[in-house]
């Protein structure tokens, strides 16, 4: 069994971590951490997330810096569901022994460094780490992934947004004539796990947010190759994402063209469902799949996709555990999808 | 006090007629009626519509066309809440006496015939009435609807977008080379009250519907002047349209002139809201209100607007009400903003 | 024109009083007050709560005590919308002048001292106040309201009990050797506006909390006269309260005894609806009903009663409104009916 | 490997359990049938029910007088998840062959056939089938449930009503002046997959139903041993349940007492949870888990205990695969808890 760590276990993508390495056929979870100073410091992670009891047993340990270089000593993965600022200090010292790490936050995602200050409010420090880290995009980058010491997962909009572009991309499909126009909604999740009044119960509603100016913005275009007008919405429900894509195809693309290009990019990868019908939220909420979808009218060469995600399992934790199966040689859906062989 | 009567009282866009009209100074409400053979006939309104209790007393009486004739020579305002293929029924009959007629479904908004057999079905016979109908976007067509008999108070999702659109394309801004890319949720109200697999509770989630095919988007093109992208979404709440409405500007526009397009569009109109922030739609649902608010990025010209209303009220019964206020010679806004004088 | 004003016009309760109070025929908002370091001082209050706009105006305040002697003498009604300890700080001097008050909090409803070390965490010392405070559940107290000057306007989930449960024992109709047992389940509003961890989205669901120990126990056992097992819970829910509470009646009790019970006690009272189904939540909420229903085993002697509200209306300040109505002589009913005369 | 069938498999309960028999590491799917004129008959179950996509294959096949035959005959285990007058109808045939057979229907869960006819709608005229059938509450009769050939698989307010009162009563902490009072709320998956008003989106919010009157108080009743009084609410939301029971207790039984009672109830049995506060109904929402939690006013005699469950796991499909792992020898968590050993 290899040894994996959690850090940041007490937030909601680190749970689903948890509860996924607890289960996986070849992980074992080593050790579970939160930050030095955190109030969950100590506890159970069953008490912080009681839907893990029963399932999950284990302690949430106080980070110290000798944790950190023990941990890189010591593990063969180590998953990071922290926040930016703490990835990208704690990368030197994690990277200096064997373990392969899997940072969910956004600190390692991007090589243009200007995009940190402008979108993160941090100017970034560790420019080595930061270019030798692949982005996690499981479907697309699964050969470089096997070679990396750093995988940056992806965010939850960007694997929604590009798994649904990326074909039409890589195909030549798209006119440039027209960003692509990229409508997002997330449960409330997405906020992460914290007393806020904007994340409070009775304040939550559809809305939409940082728009043209997100930080997934520019993780999209750096991905995709082109600009994107990028829109999120804060949903009344917790997990989920679902994004309307509006494009523009090339005039003469037809239909079939559309089909083939997500049928030959998906087809040998089970995570990723291309259905007969729009994609619905709770299709996917609590699984590891993309579900995709799309329509185009011929005449006017305008194309709708529909894409849909759980933005803390395929747009975090189960995202993060199939790069961690692709880096150890595994079936990238092993510990996702049940029956899978390793 | 004059006489109003709604047909299609059992359904949700009646009961909020008959809320409206109960407690209008200048309404009184001489019938509720339902379709001859519906089984609410002869059920008080509230008895269908539990929350009417102690506002609204009211029995629904079973249609027959001898009462359609009576009605139309005895009422001063008729409202239709009723399905399209209704009205389109019985408009004729009902516009034989002095009563002006407010009709809520689309069987009378667009003056192009085709549309109605290619979205809606059916094949449309009265074009006399057809052609003196007049739509009713109360913002915008004042003067006509206060001289019109056939009043077609336009659907939700058009009002969403017709509102965040028109003030734009009056001043020319937008930029011909790309569709405006409309997309809406509504809440599952829209739907209708009815029994049925599609909107029952355990199948609603976040999903698109009726993509590149939907009928409001001819009825927007219709009233915009221009073709749109219009892509739907059925919502996990109630009531209520969030429309994000993304356009690309003229090259040079300048956030000035689309804030005065707004500020011009509607200073005097009350009924539209023009926030300092991108609307959320739990602040308009049981309002009749429309929240605006809008982002350009001027360098590239894409400027992405955010419209909010309650779909039975400024999507419907509050928008009809507007028309019958304009009608009669009324303050537009009497009866749905408290405080205002006729 | 009575003037009045609202301390504590931030919160949700608050808002709710600032709408109700900004149509009412009889009342002018003066003065709409927040705490002395509020982050929301000198805000808008349709800035603070964005469904106002367009409905109200008016800035908060931020309260000093000069501005609090100034009240007392120059306001007709003093609506305190604040935190228990804030109420029982300023009594005393809001109580200087004319002006009566209105306290939604809980400093006040109760005559033994001792639950409020117990139940509030403070010690009371405003004696003298506190025993000509008048209990403000408005179809029980009419006449003591009428001549009180400070009334201390119930809580939500005492409302929605007392209002199910007063007709029953006024009768003599309850068992004694079983105590009422009331399940309730309370949107998250009633948890006030703010950030925390308890009330943020995606940390609710349906979950009994305070079990055997929530302050408004001993509220509602004064008010009814016998000790009661109160199980509040909290739902998923922005608003409202449903009550369901089993009673055990004494042997040979009828259903007619006890519907005689209920139309005698509030057959006056049009905010109380007895419905002829059980209470549906959604049915009250934005309104300043209580919805009531009962259906009794005569076999067995238990009776099931279910009473609804909306936990900021009824449950605050409709309730309060009320009991403005009734202290300034006018129909309970004005300004929260529509079509009540004064 | 054990060859399974599903009956009913276009319902909720059965697509659950089609989705644990998919992962079972001791049964194979051999059948998924849907009633002989059933729309979704010939459909593959993903199509009926999307979020299957990508895990179970399978199509659903019409039933015929014949293939019943035949599955008694052919498979190792059949699961009814069927109305009750099917599971009534069909068990003579099913009962044929080897199969053991697993229904989740009410027909054979009571002895008392008068049930059947007052609260079930239909006269009971299978006795011998009846009388051998096993209740399956499996952490109370496993020994039994090991022998039978029909297992009746409780329904879901008594799984969480039972789990909750049977540890106090075998205890005989219970004292029989009062009935127990069990306020339930259910999600409404409950209602089943079908078009109806009732469980449409727009008309379900809080409400008691079936007060005093609900099928599920015999069942409870039965099997504790006392009448108790029971009201079940439905929800807004779409699994689960959450039960809250008031009891009283005998003068001078103890805290210890109580949390003795459940600890050595459950001790040895995994999928009940007894958690140090009250259960949160999310925490089991997809979870095979039943979450328990109480206190006792020891003063006063009166306990409340709280308990939770998914109606369609524990309350439905997966305490079926909990009776079929104890019929087959398996450990009662395989296929449930991840890790579980045969």
């Amino acid at each position: 069994m290899l040894k994996a760590c959690v850090l940041g276990a007490s937030g909601y993508t680190g749970a689903e971590l948890v509860r996924l390495l607890a289960s996986h056929a070849k992980f074992s979870i080593a050790e579970l951490c939160v930050s030095q100073h955190s109030e969950d410091a100590n506890k159970c992670v069953s008490q912080v997330h009681p839907y893990l009891n029963g399932q999950v047993k284990g302690q949430l340990q106080a980070l110290t810096n000798s944790k950190l270089a023990h941990l890189s000593q010591h593990m063969d993965a180590i998953f990071l569901a922290t926040p930016h600022e703490a990835s990208h200090d704690w990368m030197p010292i994690l990277t200096t022994g064997n373990a392969k790490v899997f940072d969910l936050s956004g600190a390692f995602r991007l090589k243009d460094t200007q995009v940190f200050s402008q979108y993160y409010g941090f100017e970034h420090r560790h420019l080595s780490q930061l270019h030798s880290a692949q982005y996690g995009l499981a479907e697309w980058y699964g050969e470089q992934i096997q070679q990396a010491k750093i995988i940056a997962v992806p965010g939850c909009y960007p694997t929604a947004s590009l798994t649904a572009l990326k074909p039409l991309m890589e195909n030549q499909l798209l006119d440039p004539s027209m960003r692509p126009v990229i409508n997002a909604v997330s449960g409330v999740s997405g906020a992460g796990r914290k007393a806020s009044l904007t994340s409070s119960f009775c304040e939550v509603s559809l809305q939409a947010y940082g728009v043209l100016g997100h930080r997934h913005q520019p993780e999209i275009a750096a991905y995709l190759g082109t600009d994107v007008i990028f829109t999120p919405h804060l949903g009344n429900f917790k997990r989920g994402i679902l994004a309307t894509i509006t494009v523009k195809v090339h005039a003469g693309v037809t239909p079939q063209q559309v089909d083939s290009a997500f049928q030959q990019a998906y087809a040998e990868h089970p995570m990723i469902r291309l259905l007969p019908h729009f994609p619905k939220l709770d299709d996917v909420v609590k699984t590891p799949f993309c579900d995709l979808h799309w329509k185009l009218d011929a005449q006017s060469g305008y194309l709708v996709i529909g894409s849909a995600i759980d933005n803390l399992l395929k747009g975090a934790a189960s995202q993060a555990i199939q790069c961690a199966n692709l880096t150890f040689g595994y079936n990238s859906a092993l510990g996702l999808i049940a029956g899978t062989e390793s």
